[in-house]
C-alpha cells in the first residue's frame, strides 16, 4: 500500500524529479507535489530542503524556475515541492469554519507530508522560509482575519517567524539566511524585513541571522535563481554538519 | 521612435531579462520577446544566442525553465527568446495562400528580428537549432505538406538541416554540438538524429560535430537545464573565437 501516486517522472542533473498525487487528510483534498531525488539517494537517505512557494504557485513554480535541482544535485540533497495553491494561505490552520475543513497547510507540511514521504522516500526534512512578520502587514492581516477570526490575536502569532523567534527558548539556536531584493514590490509593506531583523537583535541573536538586501532585484523567479546557489548551499552546510 | 514597447523588466543574474513586445511585418501581428543582457552589455555590444524553442512554446519556456540566464551571465552573453507560439511551425516561410499572410518565421528570426534588435540592443548573433531532418519524419511531413504544399518538395529542404548540410559549401565549417536524451518519447519516430550523423559522415564533417546521447534523459525543459551549461560555453567559444 502506498498513499502516493506517481504521474510523472524526469531526468534532470543525474538524479531525477518525480510528480505525485496522494490524498491529504488534513486537508480533505487531493494534493500534487514534486520530488527531486539526487544520484546519491540510489544509495542511501540524503537531507531534504522543504520549497515552501508563495502564495499563488503550485507545486511546479519552484521546481521549473528557481534553478534549485542544480544545486541539489551538486550538494546531494532532496526537494521537496509542495502544492501550494489554492490552500496555501499563510501556511496555517484555518480554525474559522469556512476554512477550517481544507486550509491545514501548517499540519499538512510540518506532520502529514513529512510522515507519508518519510515512509516511502529516502529523505529527512528541513524547511526554507520566506515569511516574515504576517501579523503586521495587510496581506496577513487579511488572511488570518479570515482563516482565524479575530476574536484571538494571540493566535495569529504561532503562524509568524518575527513572533516565534520572540517567543524561542534561548538555547535553541537558528541558522537563517535571507535575501530580499531592493526593487522587490512588496518589500516595505508587505515584508517587514526590517522588524525581524529587529527581533533577531532584540533576542541577541543577530550572529544566527543573515539578511542581505540585493540591489535592484523584485520578486520573481528570477531574482529566486539568481540566489539559489547560496540558499541550497547554506541548507548543504547545516543539514550535513 | 522604437520598434520595441517595453512590457516588463527583471533583474536577472546581476544583468536584466527584459520583455518586449513589436509589430511584426513579416508576420503581420503583434509578436512579444523575451532579451536577457548581462552585465557587460552596460559597456558594450556583447554576443548573442538565439534560443529558438519547440512547437507550442512561448517566448517564457526557454527563458524560465533553461537555467541558460545563469550561463550566459557567467559567459557575457546576450540571449534572445522568441515568441514561437502560435506561428511557429518549423521556422519556415508558409507558401500555402492558408498559412502565407502570418506563418513566415524563417524571414523573422533571420532577418526582421535581428535588424530591430541590432538597431536598438548592443548584441551580434548566432543561433541554436534543434532540427535535424523534418522532410522524413511525420510531424514534419505534415508540417511542411501544410504551410508548402506537395508540388515542389525540392522547397522542404531549404528548412532542413539535415539536407542543407548537403549542400552546404565544401569550404564552410561549421560547428554543433547535439544532445539528445535516450529517454526522449519523439527520438525515433520524429527526432532521426542517426540522419543527421549520416549527412555529417558523407560530407566528411565528422569532426563539426559533436552529437551525444545522454543516458535516461527525455524531451522536457529538465533535459535541457541538464546540458544548458555546456550549450552556452559552445556557443561562448565560437562566438568569442
Amino acid at each position: 500500500m502506498t498513499a502516493l501516486t506517481k504521474l510523472s517522472r524526469n531526468k534532470a542533473y543525474d538524479g531525477h524529479i518525480t510528480k505525485y498525487s496522494h490524498n491529504s487528510a488534513e486537508l480533505a483534498c487531493t494534493m500534487q507535489l514534486n520530488v527531486f531525488l539526487p544520484k546519491a539517494a540510489d544509495h542511501g537517505k540524503v537531507p531534504a530542503i522543504y520549497c515552501l512557494a508563495g502564495l499563488t504557485c503550485t507545486e511546479d513554480n519552484f521546481a521549473q524556475k528557481a534553478g534549485a535541482l542544480r544545486e541539489a544535485a551538486k550538494h546531494g540533497l532532496a526537494l521537496i515541492f509542495p502544492d501550494t495553491s489554492p490552500s496555501a494561505g499563510f501556511y496555517l490552520n484555518a480554525t474559522e469554519p469556512k476554512w477550517s475543513k481544507h486550509y491545514r497547510m501548517y499540519s499538512y507540511i510540518v506532520d502529514e507530508l513529512p510522515s507519508i514521504l518519510n515512509a516511502e522516500l529516502p529523505i529527512t526534512a528541513s524547511a526554507l522560509s520566506p515569511i516574515v512578520n504576517p501579523i503586521n502587514c495587510p496581506w496577513g492581516q487579511k488572511a488570518l482575519t479570515g482563516y482565524l477570526g479575530n476574536a484571538d490575536k494571540e493566535a495569529w502569532r504561532q503562524y509568524d517567524a518575527t513572533e516565534l523567534l520572540k517567543d524561542l527558548d534561548r538555547d535553541t539556536k537558528v541558522n537563517v539566511l535571507v535575501d530580499v531584493g531592493t526593487a522587490d514590490q512588496f518589500l516595505e509593506r508587505e515584508l517587514l524585513i526590517p522588524n525581524l531583523r529587529a527581533a533577531a537583535e532584540e533576542t541577541g541573536r543577530t550572529d544566527q541571522f543573515t539578511i542581505r538586501m540585493q540591489e535592484g532585484y523584485d520578486h520573481s523567479y528570477f531574482f529566486v535563481a539568481s540566489v539559489i546557489e547560496d540558499h541550497v548551499a547554506h541548507h548543504a552546510k547545516h543539514l550535513k554538519a
